[in-house]
């Protein structure tokens, strides 16, 4: 390994996700949430996979633009700080060849020598040390000048990955790619699997930044002409606009398609580390443990006579019996049922939920922000209640609203509230009222979570009735 | 028909109705929901269909004190009045004999010449001039000195049912029984669908009142002497005692097994009358519409390649793809789903509900009550918050609670409280607080429905932690 080279890590989190609904939302794809684990996230699940090898400092984040304060607050328990400047943001999804080039611009900015490890932010892999060593391989030959890919050595014949087919050793651990196999049928994903010398497509790559825009240049060289006017920008303070008026006119291409089917210098990591994509539903007991029958379960779930089946819930009682082969997954607002061949169907559901405009397309009743959570207990036309979660020492913006009123009932810790020119404490059992039009503030001054039940009356209730004057969280604010 | 003796009705609504969890629970058995109908509750829907025949002042109805509430709530938008003393209470669940003993006396008492007609109050008859003409014919046999019944012709080979087998012909429309038939074996059950001869038994009788008591005399000596003595006890203010006391004594027993079946002047009315039972959630299909693919669908359903299920839901989101003879019922704090062959099982389901002490066996989240309702929105140790909807000129018991503060929020119409010495109006939009221990009252004085918000802090957060002063309703009062 060239010791004057740094390693970079970029983890793509931009998909949406929709084959996890009803847990995943347009506002929670799919990276956000803890799916097969209790304890993190699958994006944090992939930074702290990564960080062993490379820093934190060197951890790059490619998203757009409205998952960024979610991943913020995903990351801030793991960094102890805003990853903002190591945020980089897309202005509209292309798919992956436009995502890692804007990556690899923005590296070779900062470091011309720089080796870039891109990780998909929503797998799950359960070997870490054998997936630090396969990285490992991968950075030693890209210093050489390799695209490496890392291959998922199969253990199935799966027909839903494209395929990878080594060629010649190159070294101890690393081979030529003779060929990119689309998507197979089932006799031809037997006979890989039986051959042994094919590999799934993980989406896991590693290259020099250099390298992979040489290539881009010569395979995509209108991708390429793009990047180089981002390039051009980059700390001029007019790149955001720039990036968003050349990003506009990218084609949606793979990198794989546009770049690694068609280059000479692909080299392939086989890797045996226990790796998932979770595709969807059906995937989850490659990533959970199951009972004597085959079921998956989580949650408040009365089980009987159930076979092979994912049961997925959350506090909601949910009986099951009898069930075989099926999906069941419960959310406060929204139930998903159906037989695991359907899974793929979730798109569908989720398609016609996007038409209809419904709110389970898009969030889920919990909603997290910076300062803590809210809940949307009960809504109607006149009023909406909510319960209110502060965290400790923090504070909401200092804000108003035109169309309601709010009440606010202290169930739980003490509140410092700014209503008008006033500012007072209000405890637990008390209540105070912010009348229309007024400026306010909410805050929790204290060392226990502040919990308050909201109470808001007005002929409008949506969350953009918010003009904000001050927020500790950088958030839009007026003047 | 002999003009002299009058026709009381009597509904037996004492029945638990397990297999319809979680639309049915301890609170809200079968016969107090709506199931097949937007309208109508079966015990509504039953006391409906029969009145056109029997006016409502002769049609007494047999429960539980814990259902009296309930009922006589659900029966005052029909008859405008408290059905109180015509409900005919019984101290414990002793199965049908015991149950219409006591409702023979009863009657007797009233009117010596009674004439009976028994009915269920958790069936579907789709055919209520068919079913006015059965019972017609019940009746007029019944001054005869009859003990008859309506049996239902087969248009399948049920199982679940036991049979009639009609002998000699006695008048037009009705015959003599020949035999009664426990539920068959599926070839037994087929041979008797091909006959023609043989009937459900529906559990719907009609008699005087002198003659089933002298039939219980002959066959069930035991339960005659007990009845005997509740009947002197009629009219002494001692009656309720009595029949406490003689109930507790009494062996569960069914009125078939007891007396029809040993009976020599049993009748059986053949009935093609578009009656269903509606045993559980697998019947579901008889009473409600399809779709072409056979699915009864009701409530906030994505349905997408479903067959022959059963999707039963309210407002809630569910979506189901690819099921197959599959039952869902949501509700909004449980779901149930099982396989059409398992929905007997649902008892099972309860069974365990019911030993882990579980909410979702006892209540729904909105209750009932004489002067309008309340849903639990949150429940935690410390708080609890409840949407409360007032009936405009209704008001709840003047109480206080020794455990709990209230905060009250109105989100619309007029709230009249009652708070210690105190008494003001609060309006839509405004807030009062009641302490601990503070005597209150709320009233809506209003011509809207008043809903209020409420938040109530404390240790215990019970429905049992009231004291009652005065109440509107008659329920239990201090002092």
């Amino acid at each position: 390994m060239n010791k004057s080279r740094e390693v970079y890590a970029v983890i793509i989190a931009g998909g949406s996700g929709t084959r996890f609904w009803p847990l995943s939302r347009e506002e929670t794809p799919k990276q956000l949430l803890s799916i097969g684990s209790d304890k993190q996230t699958l994006l944090q699940a992939t930074v702290s996979r990564v960080s062993p090898m490379i820093p934190l400092e060197r951890t790059y984040i490619v998203t757009n633009s409205g998952q960024a304060e979610s991943i913020n607050l995903q990351l801030f328990p793991i960094t102890g700080a805003s990853w903002d400047s190591r945020l980089i943001v897309e202005p509209e999804a292309k798919n992956t060849a436009p995502a890692i080039g804007l990556a690899a611009i923005h590296l070779r900015h900062l470091d011309p020598q720089a080796i870039m490890v891109v990780l998909p932010s929503d797998h799950v892999i359960k070997n870490k040390k054998k997936f630090h060593n396969s990285v490992l391989i991968g950075v030693r030959a890209s210093a050489d000048g390799y695209i490496v890919t890392i291959g998922i050595k199969p253990d199935k014949p799966e027909t839903g990955y494209g395929y990878i087919k080594s060629g010649k050793r190159i070294k101890e651990g690393i081979y030529n790619v003779e060929k990119f196999i689309e998507k197979p049928d089932k006799n031809n994903a037997l006979k890989y699997l039986k051959d042994g010398n094919y590999y799934w497509n993980s989406g896991m790559f590693i290259w020099q930044a250099d390298t992979i825009l040489a290539a881009i240049k010569k395979y995509m060289p209108k991708l390429h002409e793009g990047l180089a006017k981002i390039e051009k920008a980059l700390g001029t303070g007019k790149s955001k606009e720039i990036t968003e008026t050349v990003f506009s006119k990218f084609k949606p291409e793979s990198i794989d398609y546009g770049v690694l089917e068609r280059a000479d210098n692909v080299a392939v990591v086989p890797a045996e580390i226990g790796w998932s994509d979770v595709g969807n539903w059906n995937a989850l007991d490659c990533v959970m443990p199951v009972d004597m029958d085959n079921n998956v379960k989580k949650g408040n779930i009365i089980s009987i006579d159930n076979k092979n089946s994912i049961l997925y819930c959350g506090s909601r009682l949910v009986a099951a019996a009898g069930l075989e082969n099926m999906v069941v997954v419960d959310t406060p607002d929204a139930t998903l049922i159906c037989s695991r061949d359907k899974a793929q169907d979730v798109r569908k559901v989720v398609d016609i939920l996007k038409k209809r405009g419904a709110k389970e397309y898009m969030t889920h009743i919990t909603v997290f922000r910076p300062w803590g959570s809210f809940t949307v207990l009960e809504t109607s036309d006149r009023f909406k209640i909510k319960k209110i979660e502060v965290k400790p020492g923090a504070k909401l913006s200092h804000q108003l609203h035109h169309h309601r009123s709010e009440h606010w009932i202290v169930v739980s810790g003490t509140a410092r509230v700014t209503n008008g020119d006033k500012a007072y404490d209000v405890h637990s059992n008390e209540s105070t009222y912010i009348p229309m039009s007024t400026r306010h503030r909410l805050e929790n001054p204290g060392k226990i979570p502040l919990q308050i039940i909201e109470v808001q009356n007005g002929d409008y209730l949506e969350e953009d009735d918010i003009i904000r004057f001050e927020d500790a969280y950088k958030r839009k604010t007026e003047k």
